[in-house]
């Protein structure tokens, strides 16, 4: 297949990537999965002498591209953007409208190609303007190199990194310094503001990425596993921070810090405990230039950090209960596949401890605490979870049994666990020797009830739930943010504006604009005004969307003279004029609306793929079409191994095998508390085991999972 | 000098050492400064056809004596208290009037001795009762050594820890699970609360490691120069983090979180800033049992963090001004003697970042923060600072200039550095090449002035201020607490209760605490009604006067009738009652009379203390005196290093010394804002600069300092 024969798109002229995507994706008739371009000329720093050769980079429009790496790949010095007469007298054509079709055997001499591995290599069709900015062309990363080659032109094929954003950041810690201030600000701005170029059921996890990344909510590190959290992301974790640390101190929860660092032995005192823990642990060993004698690790949890002083604070049944909680960072430097918000190196998080005098009043906290975080996910974050307790494989080590909220991701069909309340029983306070003496025992009663071992608890929450959050409600125009939880719930953007705007009506607009403001932040609606003058209606639009933004308010001089306003829902773009009588509490309204069909729709998926099972024959299939199942189960750990071992997708024992299915075995995500009634109900001694057919105990959900 | 000679003081009798306490500061004649002790008997376990040996425990009060140490000291199992008719047998006393001197020539052999190493070690005198707890006599350890070493009674010298309550934590964490629970809880209780052993103005370290300990606000911990932030401190820190939080959001600036970690590369990039902080950085080398390729490093501050980002994300001057701050936690490993909340390895603060178009906008940040630092000191923590700018000594490495709050601590008469706002000027933009164009640059303006390096500051406030907080305000009785950080503002303490009580005149009486704790509530005011049955007003007034509350209500049968509330301020015990009509806004004006009379009383000592000195001669005596000294002075370098050096107390070019002057030399505080004017402004050309003589520029701050 040569270029002539590519598939080709006719739309509107765009100037920059956002508006090349939002041209196509108005467009019919394209590929499933494509990455933009860029292209751009640079100049090296050349002799006056001599005629400099311009560099053209053909590349990914989403691979960080530093020219300190273009200099040091071509061995040139200082490359600049070239002037337009520069690439004009090259290449015959504007700088806006180069493309790798620009190159041809007559100008191959005035220029060398610095051509992106990431494109050669891409699976995906590659989009590229042919001549001019309104027509797109799909072609394949091969078939641009080998167009290329045919010129004569050099190429040189550089790596600027193995995944773009992963790539970018690395330059930015690695390399010297990025250099992209000296293109002109618009251009700039026209390619920072790009759309998701990958469909969230096309390519999941560069969805993820690209939403996490573009949406402004995080960004990568220069250390695998590490991540920064963006304010549009932070504000997030403060909103869930808020609610929950008001809701613990109801019950009598106060914050404390305790040190990151913990020696090794007392990180090593409770063994079930630390061996889940210890392939994971960060150490210092060194402090400026000198060895330490004695190795410190950095907190995995605090556990053992904190009981030691338990075992001191606590002295009488007066002390009890205490109530300690700490919101925090913990580090644990797991060598698998890092992702963000879900497996990170170091994470925040909160992590409450308690101890208590009788089981049932820890017990009880543990449940309470269990009905805080489902509430973080369903009434902050919309996303329904199912409560349940972890079977005794799953639970947390050296715990008594730990209760769980189990998530749901629809485009996967995985679950996720939420967060995590353990009661711990009095395994611990045995080890770290926290008693107190029995105030009810008297003379006569056994002497081995005359000391209480401490019954305790502990449970956290992490900055998981803001991956949760995303990857529930994002959409291939971006991150979808549920009201209660949005820095910006509503943003206004004034329209309408145009050259023939005059002075007074501009103004007349703009105060408008900052009246409407005013009153839903005295209403209490966390509102900004876009008034930034250099970006056109349509450049904002894309830009909140991206972000997630709940609702979108327009106003244009028609809407003043109708006094109303336009708003947009960001979750379903409905749009509905909205008279400014009333504003407030209508648009309060509509918030509350949007954040509960968020929660309806996402519950909605959850429960349409929850699926019983009761022959196993079924349960792999249903696995595969991206459900979670319940099953009656018999409880036994053995027979946990041996689903997760026959749910692979290999074909054993009969059952079809489907090549797209996911290799990962099921694991039990929880017992949940609301157990099947009825004509599912378990008959004790007659309903049966899924799996093995022995004797069924409970359902438990069962599901690939993060 | 025998122990029949030992200065002895008589006065009521006392149960438990905080009785004990009160007791003796009731008393008059006492020493300077002493230490009470403890003398416990324990029976360690034995067989039955054995006589048990008993063990003599003799310890100064605050030292953590787990008998699982003692155990291990004297090679016997399981010491546990020993019963009364025993102690009886073998001393002849009850065990409440044991002290070292009932050990005899005819018990020694029914009992032996462990004796705490500070105890015999101390230079203060040692309080112990001689045979009842009504009288005290003080004497040395050596006494008390010679004194047991006479009576024939074996004696086991034990080292329990080097500091008091250092050695409590270390103890915890290291030794075999302390068991303390076996003890009676109302004797756990008695010995827990101890009030504060040592005058403040007597040995001012010592004072404050116990005020910070039983004030509840801190406790130590295993590894040296790490502390555990208790809930009671750490809700000074909540208060301080809402209300600088709060101001910050109100310029833009927003909340994110990077990485602790940083790859050595990006740590090092720029020298002169790194150059301060490489002998403190601790490294990460290890993760499980793999070795690390590469050794990273735990930030002990964000530059070098977050400027690469910075590089990539600001693009344009619309990208400026850029705000983030984080709250977290740094890590700087110093090997100087740490000191909780002042030199900790680890410790929680606030750092801002921001870059600016222009030096103006930056400047304007620096002292609008710096204004911010200097309220959160006067405002919420009733301290007076002295603002102004770093000498270039001083100043913070890497930056342009370092703005500064400085305090005071009138007992030691030294300096604190509060916190700081830097401007970094165009230094780490360089460094990092976080440039945007000019968009004000115009065809024909130099080519130079095309792109501008971005102006940058840098500021931070860490939990330092509670330190600096408890040091100014508290007193010998223990912590004082402004009203506006104090977790609990006002305690109600039920009063007047007897045996002859009526059930019903109780309910009534907790009613009527209970009401008047939600009034107050109500107003906005927070309140703790200890109701708490097992302790007696006189233990819950202690306590809470040891964890510094504001303002103390008592509430009793008299005060029903009276319709009022009997109010007891902590910062100077005035007594005042209070019509209960009206008593929220009676109570919130005296909150904050309080507030405000603990500022006023500070700044009175800051002030009285702060000297201009144009002799040199006069300098250090008034170091010596406790003072900080503005003097003119020439601005160089040179001329701060011969300051400090000519200051440090050693006889040199005549001035007097002092043998109780401490030996630190004075370094510059700052250069105040605020200059000294009318008859001692600095004429330029005349004024000459204190210690060198050549002109002076500015007054410049000198003190001893932390
Ligand atoms: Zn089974
Ligand atoms: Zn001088």
């Amino acid at each position: 297949m040569s270029i002539a024969d590519a598939q080709t798109v006719s739309h509107g002229p765009c100037s920059n990537a956002a508006e090349w995507k939002s041209q196509l994706e108005s467009a019919s008739g394209l590929p499933e999965s494509y990455s933009l371009t860029k292209t751009l000329v640079f100049k090296p720093k050349t002799p006056k002498s001599q005629t400099a050769v311009l560099i053209v980079l053909v590349a990914l429009e989403d691979t960080n591209t530093p020219s300190s790496l273009i200099a040091k790949a071509v061995d040139v010095k200082e490359p600049r953007m070239a002037a337009a007469d520069a690439v004009q007298t090259a290449l015959g054509v504007e700088p806006a409208n180069v493309s790798p079709l620009s190159i041809t055997k007559e100008n191959a001499t005035a220029v060398q190609v610095v051509l992106d591995s990431r494109l050669v290599e891409s699976t995906s069709k590659i989009a590229v303007h042919p001549s001019k900015s309104d027509v797109t062309v799909f072609i394949s990363g091969a078939e641009i190199k080998t167009h290329l080659e045919g010129t004569g032109v050099k190429v040189t094929v550089v790596e600027f990194g193995l995944a773009s954003v992963q790539a970018a950041s690395k330059e930015v810690a690695k390399a010297s310094p990025v250099k992209v201030s000296t293109k002109k600000d618009s251009e700039i701005h026209g390619a920072e503001l790009i759309g998701i170029t990958t469909r969230k059921e096309a390519d999941f996890s560069n969805w993820y990425q690209q939403v996490l990344t573009k949406g402004d909510m995080l960004d990568y590190y220069d250390i695998s596993g590490c991540y920064i959290l963006k304010p549009w992301s932070y504000a997030v974790w403060e909103k869930v921070q808020r609610w929950f640390d008001d809701n613990i101190k109801t019950i009598g929860v106060e914050n404390c810090y305790f040190p990151m660092f913990v020696s090794a032995k007392v990180l090593e005192r409770e063994k079930d405990h630390i061996e889940g823990f210890a392939p994971e642990v960060a150490w210092v060993t060194k402090a400026g230039s000198t060895d330490l004698e004695e190795h410190i690790a950095i907190r995995p949890t605090s556990e053992t950090v904190m009981y030691p002083y338990y075992a001191k604070w606590i002295r009488s049944h007066r002390d009890l209960p205490l109530k300690l909680n700490q919101w925090n960072s913990v580090v644990r430097w797991e060598f698998k596949h890092p992702q963000p918000f879900l497996r990170t190196r170091e994470f925040l998080w909160q992590e409450g401890h308690t101890a208590h005098m009788t089981r049932k009043m820890a017990e009880e906290e543990v449940m309470q605490i269990l009905d805080w975080y489902s509430g973080v996910y369903s009434e902050l974050l919309a996303v329904p979870t199912i409560k349940g307790k972890k079977t005794e494989k799953e639970k947390f080590a050296g715990g008594l049994f730990t209760t769980t909220v189990e998530g749901y991701i629809p485009t996967t069909g995985r679950g996720i666990q939420g967060a995590t309340s353990h009661c711990l029983g009095q395994n611990f306070s045995k080890m770290f020797n926290i008693i107190v003496e029995n105030p009810d025992w008297k003379e006569g009663d056994p002497e081995e009830d005359k000391k209480v071992y401490v019954w305790q608890n502990s449970w956290g929450l992490s900055t998981r739930v803001i991956g949760v959050c995303v990857m529930i409600h994002g959409d291939n125009k971006g991150l979808v943010l549920p009201p209660k939880v949005a820095a910006h719930q509503v943003v206004i953007v004034p329209c309408g504006l145009t050259a023939r705007t005059t002075d007074e009506e501009r103004k007349t607009l703009l105060e408008g604009v900052s009246e409407i403001a005013v009153t839903l932040q005295k209403a209490g609606i966390r509102v900004k005004a876009d008034t930034r003058e250099t970006y056109s209606p349509g450049y904002k639009f894309n830009d909140w969307e991206l972000k997630g933004v709940p609702l979108r308010i327009e106003y244009g001089p028609k809407d003043i003279v109708k006094k109303q306003v336009l708003s947009v829902r960001r979750d379903n773009g409905e749009k509905t004029p909205i008279p400014l009588d009333g504003l407030a509490s209508t648009i309060q309204t509509l918030l509350d609306t949007i954040q509960s069909d968020l929660y309806i729709k996402a519950k909605k998926s959850f429960d349409e793929h929850t699926k019983i099972i009761t022959k196993w024959e079924e349960f792999t299939p249903a696995l595969n079409a991206k459900n979670v199942i319940l099953i009656p189960h018999c409880d036994r750990e053995e027979c946990e191994d041996e689903i997760k071992e026959r749910s692979k997708g290999t074909n054993e024992g009969g059952e079809p095998e489907d090549a797209k299915a996911p290799s990962m075995g099921a694991k039990s995500l929880c017992i949940p508390f609301e157990q099947p009634t009825g004509e599912h109900a378990i008959v004790p001694g007659t309903t049966k085991c899924t799996q093995c057919g022995e004797n069924a105990k409970h359902y438990t959900l069962f599901g690939r999972s993060y």
